[in-house]
């Protein structure tokens, strides 16, 4: 990543790594709107409705860390954010976290937005399995720690 | 969830519904926990290093949210944590989060912990595909909002 002096909770794990860098709220709203088209400052206040202070705060982060870019706008006065390929290699932690939010976080029946493919179905659940398609949950996986 | 009175930050977002209720390092870092077996505050306290105030909210927010329920331990006098069926349900985000961090947030050959199937095999890549298995990100989905 591009910060070299990140002080990490839990070196040798992914996870705590990856939360490290992205573990919080807002920067996983900032990065689902990046994806959703969002690239000026406003475009990303206005959806979240995130404090000036704080996006400014997160943003900074977010270039820091390598997972936005900024660019000129074509009109030249503006700075603009994309999303790196790391930044949009999250896609799979948004969708699972959008699906799993679909499941749990809804009354029957409550509105929600939705996640379309170019044909307009739903994306199917992200499941984790085997090669051979068996269904794997924490059960029936271990981690093999690093010292 | 079991807090009716939850103010959404997005109220039709399901990524936003589901950052509201674990889009916090340390609730991540204890979901990806006790689904690595820890059950006790100290089991939860040592792996994580988190400050004892700190994990006690969040294993408050855990329980109040219907992630983690509390259970008697066969001994009797302690509490022990074990994950809801909405908290075990979170094994895909906690899973892209770490196959995410092994790409990005590792030096090559730097060591870090896996997630090994019963047989000892890596856990292949969660990817969002469509029914046909063709390849899905940002660029080729959209969003359906509501109002």
């Amino acid at each position: 990543m591009g910060e070299t002096d990140t002080t990490w909770t839990d070196p040798s794990c992914p996870v705590a790594r990856a939360t490290d860098l992205v573990g919080d709220r807002w920067s996983l709203l900032i990065i689902r709107d990046a994806m959703d088209g969002a690239r000026s400052f406003t475009d990303f206040q206005q959806r979240t409705g995130i404090a000036r202070n704080i996006l400014t705060d997160r943003l900074r982060k977010l270039v820091a860390h390598d997972l936005l870019t900024q660019v000129d706008a074509p009109s030249g006065r503006r700075k603009l954010y994309e999303l790196t390929d790391a930044g949009a290699d999250l896609f799979p932690v948004i969708v699972t976290l959008r699906q799993w939010g679909e499941r749990h976080a809804f009354a029957d029946g409550e509105a929600h937005s939705k996640l379309l493919d170019a044909h307009g179905s739903p994306v199917p659940a992200l499941t984790a399995t085997t090669t051979d398609g068996e269904p794997l949950t924490a059960d029936n996986t271990y981690i093999q720690h690093v010292n």
